[in-house]
């Protein structure tokens, strides 16, 4: 089968060699899951499992961005290749803020070391998670140490998308009011590290102080059964504190896993939620082109002959 | 057949004849999609499209609760009955914040016509449109004039949940630079009406003027489509400000609905991402019980010899 990536020089060769522009084009076609990106994929996939994937999600606003960026720079000083998928899919109609981005891309241009990719977010949760996670493998074959993913948000879409890590971080924002309405959502369970940011501000001291009793009190589930006791890392953009702590804090969070056995657990545990996703866009596919069954369903619907679970089954049925 | 459910006092028929316990256990049987609830559904369905299904949303601590709360008490003193189905998608772990809503629950306790029910939502997006509007389903044929469908955040799901109204209210939070964020996102179009909350506030002029100016400007997408023009209405549950000018409107929403043949559409789109959700959660269940097919394609994934897109084809392929 010749596909247009079967040549000598293909793109998929060009990534994997280092070319940034042949990545950045690869990714394109992987974000978009075309055939070209599917068969990239497949050429990439045994080259992937050397770097290290974090997530990071919280609340808009939160510092996120600013604390990627001090992260990038601390990594950077240690020579560390580093890229960023950052997904914001609070605007489903518009595709995002990417101004912020611009931004940031703006300051590591230069740096070849340094990879920042927004991701299109004109798709529904389960394609975007899809995406995420596949330029993410992109990004591991294509031999970067580092590879973080920064959702904004603790919906559930977003902690889904975290969750595709091996290590996450949950910013927390004081003066927010973050730190009670995550004790009461219990979302502070889906970090394995705590960060607040903004650390100079004077409610930064009250906020760290609560995270750590509440850990302590072992009120966080989750902590126990693993065992890892989420650390709590203050940090400031302003001073510079914490970053240190907060790198350190990340390279034992994977060492733990690997010390403990839990390395490959959550490996599987990734890979089998990367599995259901693409079970459920392939799936999803299959009934877009059915139209004409479907509009007649919702006539049905309509009129209150059947319910929508009822034409639901109907569908099924028919295949 | 005979279902727990066909005798002659069914749970069913005790909720339609406005049995409040009785409507109680049967929304728990729908929530949870038992035998029971797809059955009561089937018979409760007929029965539904009088009520007046409003989606609200925004960010987290924006005064929904308290809006709702107001609205409530607007709509009781022009004696229509009021139900509410409050989601929190927040916490994918322990299930969302039931605090506050156990203390709204107490305020209304006494009246039997409002009726205010939390989801659980310890499961994925999905699965939580459909409990949602299922149980709205419920009041609407339980005889319920309003819905309310509450949501909390901006994310896909969010949007998705909301959407699910006929008439759908974007909370909007004075100071919080959610204007700003919101009109970069582009989130505001999902709003058939801009509510500015906590209008006391001194920033609240400013972002309803915002929002208005945006608004002419005509920079919004989907306003000009549909000939509606989103109002922005200010609000404040301290001084009662805007809340009986916000019941006007949303009342004018669904005439508007009406008066352009616009109702039609909307009810179809409705049904149609209803079937798609049912369609999307009955995949699901058949391939969540392949337990063991899927760890021996983890394992596969896990050893790189296979993507997780190649695993997801097996075992659709096995179907």
């Amino acid at each position: 089968m010749t596909s247009p990536d079967s040549g000598r020089q293909s793109l998929t060769d060009l990534a994997l060699a280092g070319d940034r522009r042949a990545l950045a084009r690869l990714i394109t076609h992987i974000e978009n899951d075309t055939d070209l990106g599917q068969t990239a994929l497949d050429k990439l996939y045994p080259h992937t499992g050397k770097a290290h994937i974090i997530g990071i999600t919280g609340p808009p606003g939160g510092g996120k961005s600013t604390l990627v960026n001090e992260l990038i720079r601390a990594w950077r000083s240690a020579g560390l290749n580093v890229a960023v998928v950052a997904v914001d899919p609070s605007s489903p109609l518009t595709g995002g803020a990417t101004l912020g981005d611009r931004i940031r891309m703006q300051e590591w241009f230069a740096d070849e070391g340094v990879f920042i990719r927004s991701m299109a977010s004109r798709r529904f949760g389960g394609g975007l998670a899809q995406s995420t996670i596949a330029v993410a493998h992109a990004f591991d074959a294509a031999g970067f140490d580092i590879v973080v993913i920064e959702t904004v948000g603790t919906g559930q879409d977003e902690v889904a998308i975290a969750n595709l890590a091996m290590t996450t971080l949950l910013v927390q924002v004081p003066g927010s009011g973050d730190g009670v309405q995550a004790i009461k959502a219990g979302s502070l369970e889906i970090g394995d590290i705590l960060v607040v940011t903004k650390g100079d501000r004077p409610e930064a001291t009250e906020l760290t102080r609560d995270l750590r009793s509440i850990r302590s009190l072992g009120i966080m589930a989750g902590a126990d059964d693993s065992g890892w006791s989420q650390p709590v890392v203050r940090t400031s953009a302003l001073t510079g504190e914490g970053i240190e702590s907060l790198v350190t804090t990340i390279d034992e969070h994977l060492q733990w896993l690997r010390d403990n056995g839990e390395e490959t657990n959550r490996r599987r545990e990734i890979i089998a939620a990367e599995i259901s996703v693409r079970v459920q866009g392939k799936l999803m596919q299959r009934f877009s082109v059915e139209d004409e069954n479907l509009q007649h369903l919702v006539d049905q619907v309509l009129r209150r002959e059947i319910t929508a679970n009822r034409a639901a089954d109907t569908l099924l049925s028919e295949h």
